[in-house]
């Protein structure tokens, strides 16, 4: 089964506490690392949870909010530290890129790793990474400043082989990769067998949509429609729906309301607020709204499949 | 007895690990905070350790490497986060308040709290705080790149009132603070009672030197001389004194010989290299050259009396 894992780094807001670490997610997609939002102590967690520096190439960060970045320059220096050879690519803002590269043109003299700086466009829907398995789409959250969501689909994978048929047929190894990707096969006597007797339906691509911080908004739910697991912020219970509103942030309910209306299978929610010793009501009035809902915690690996 | 604490919020080198926090100290004096260095996860040390945000008004940064400051935009934010109201001084090299600058002015638009940054002229060896009850001064170290040690001196304290004498010699009270600070004292006869029959001595001023990141060199031991207590870095053991070398900083071995030199009364050592399950050989290895040798941790209370 080929790895599309979500594993959370960190799930609080605002302030580290003892409970939560700021914003931090890593998708671990077949063993290349794509990191989320950055807030301080990220490194440190990033190596609690036996993640490799060497397989990290990409971080993307929602928004220009200490809490999701103030872990950036130590991150990068110690994956210096560690010989990380080649590029890393922050996606960020324009003011971010500006104000990291400062930092780390200072702090982080490497010869061996460069970083280097891909501009989000703030309010705009559109893919901003894409490799042969994967792309990335940043969209607009709403947000007390200029804040995206990301989303991480898997392109469609490969059909898979039928044993017996391919046996019955003759179909030479070196065949097999285009068998897997459509082709129909044709004998050396000119008959033409088509693939669908050859092959069985591929495993279904997944997506991952990451929405912190915002406040709840039905074009958050068009933008991350279909998408099979959301990740979105949940930094209030029901009695704070005023604050969460004035603040640009969204009740657990809220969160679950989008995750229905976006018609996801699973939905996590995090970025508690620092009051809660328990998010039990967070979970609770999330189920409410929508059935299959997960708390992130730091620590928890979850693997899309 | 008038507190003077040091705090040992972080004592490991470069990067943090799972065993030791980077470059962190707050000196308690008084329920003043001073900080000294400020690695990346400080504020999350600094409530763990039960100290209060309000107290902390100085921050004192050795010099410009990631590991000893990547944490002020956190700690700093979080205070302004927590209503911190009037002024934090940033004392520090002149790029170092230049870039921190540039990132506060951005990340953190405070209302009620306003940084200032006092500047640190490298290589000079001078008062850069000073109040009523305290001095710190600032002295060259030996590194890689520009770095400061900081000696918190305690200013000579008040004597003691002899009790009896004082009731003896109908002292009316108010006269007290004045007796304290050495003053004789005239009877209404006209008879003057000198101060030493009035009081006894003063419990010793205190001294505390922080020597991080350095190579052994006599002129620290010489900066540092008839301090109290002295924390020097102690990166490494005997068997890597080249690499210490190399890279400017210390064994624990020429640590304990700066205190030697320094005719110190105790020594801390810390800025473990982060290849040690165990500071105990760095601890027998001071100990050889010193004999009251402290290995910092994290959590670590030590009070000067």
């Amino acid at each position: 089964m080929a790895k599309f894992q979500i594993n959370i780094l960190g799930c609080g807001s605002a302030t580290p506490t003892a409970r939560h670490q700021p914003s931090c997610q890593v998708i671990d997609f077949r063993d290349r690392l794509f990191m989320i939002d950055c807030g301080e102590g990220a490194q440190l967690q990033f190596r609690r949870m036996g993640l490799k520096f060497s397989r990290l190439r990409h971080i993307f960060i929602s928004h220009l909010h200490g809490d999701h970045l103030f872990g950036l320059p130590g991150l990068l220096s110690t994956m210096d530290l560690h010989q990380v050879e080649g590029t890393v690519t922050v996606h960020i803002f324009p003011d971010g890129a500006r104000l990291l590269k400062e930092w780390m043109d200072f702090f982080c003299r490497s010869e061996e790793m460069k970083i280097e700086y891909d501009i989000i466009t703030p309010g705009r829907h559109g893919i901003i990474y894409e490799d042969h398995a994967l792309t990335v789409e940043a969209f607009p959250l709403y947000h007390r400043t200029e804040c995206s969501g990301f989303i991480f689909r898997e392109k469609s994978k490969p059909r898979h082989i039928n044993g017996e048929m391919v046996k019955f047929y003759n179909v030479p190894t070196f065949m097999y990769p285009r068998i897997k990707e459509g082709e129909d096969f044709t004998t050396p006597d000119g008959i033409v067998v088509p693939n669908h007797r050859l092959t069985t339906d591929p495993d279904p691509a997944m997506s991952y949509a990451y929405c912190s911080d915002t406040a709840m908004n039905p074009r958050v739910a068009e933008a991350v429609k279909g998408v099979d697991t959301i990740y979105h912020e949940a930094t209030y219970d029901d009695s704070l729906a005023a604050t969460a509103r004035e603040r640009g942030h969204s009740t657990a309910r809220e969160a679950a309301t989008i995750a229905a209306m976006a018609g996801a299978r699973r939905l996590i929610i995090g970025h508690y607020s620092k009051r809660y010793n328990s998010e039990q009501i967070l979970l609770d009035q999330a189920r409410e709204a929508f059935p299959d809902v997960t708390l992130a915690n730091e620590g928890l690996k979850i693997d899309l499949l």
